[in-house]
């Protein structure tokens, strides 16, 4: 069984290679972009400038490798993949939340963005508190590393 | 250009159809469930277990229409489909955070499930505070309905 997807746009970002791509341990990214959505789906954005984040779900599409455990960038402890956000993993999905900023026509402009530029959007979401936000949870391994 | 992925295990929940998976506005599911991994990427749940909630990426396999808007249930106007969570959409990827109760091998015990039982799942991430809640996201068009 699978399940094929074609992208619906894709990311405008500042990161042109992987190493350009800031990433401090604990802190959300900063960086503003755009997702430039293809037009036939513009009719699917109505109202999407109503909310104030967004979760968008993309491919990681440079990545090759589908290690089962990983080491993240600046740690000591191998982790299982599924324990951690790699970019390298059995099914290469990323998500991400990301602050609404504001849209015209078919493009999104959005705040907090870590991904290649160029990077295929598969869906975007809207962030709903009730669903998405659990201020309760808890760090996992992150609270005996750098955090 | 497409992405096609296998899934990497499935749902077990109480729901067998669709009008059964209770829907409240503006709540969370609080349904309990597991996630059965499939053995081949049981390494890949290393230490998973260390954390209190879980992002699941999940293939809505029942869905096939794929509107460009919609009417969410119980409400009166139609919204475009990238700002809802409808499961008809363009790619038929959902995503949930489900609270992790405990780990038995490659079965996950989770609470807050309102998918199918049976549902594929295509990824699983650790849910960090940091990058994933948003205290301070807004409700969207939701505010003018019934919440």
């Amino acid at each position: 069984m699978t399940f094929t997807y074609s992208p619906i746009g894709e990311f405008r970002t500042p990161f042109k290679s992987v190493d350009q791509i800031p990433r401090i341990l604990g802190e959300a990214p900063t960086a503003e972009g755009t997702i430039r959505i293809e037009s036939a789906y513009e009719d699917g954005l109505l109202d999407i400038e109503r909310f104030t984040h967004l979760i968008v779900i993309f491919a990681f599409h440079k990545s090759t490798a589908k290690p089962l455990q990983v080491t993240p960038p600046g740690q000591q402890h191998q982790r299982g993949v599924f324990a951690t956000r790699s970019p390298h993993r059995p099914n290469a999905i990323g998500v991400l939340t990301v602050e609404l900023l504001r849209r015209e026509g078919t493009t999104l402009f959005v705040r907090g963005v870590d991904v290649l530029d160029g990077t295929p959007v598969l869906d975007i979401k809207p962030y709903l508190r009730h669903f998405d936000c659990r201020p309760e949870a808890g760090s996992g391994w992150l609270t005996e590393e750098h955090i």
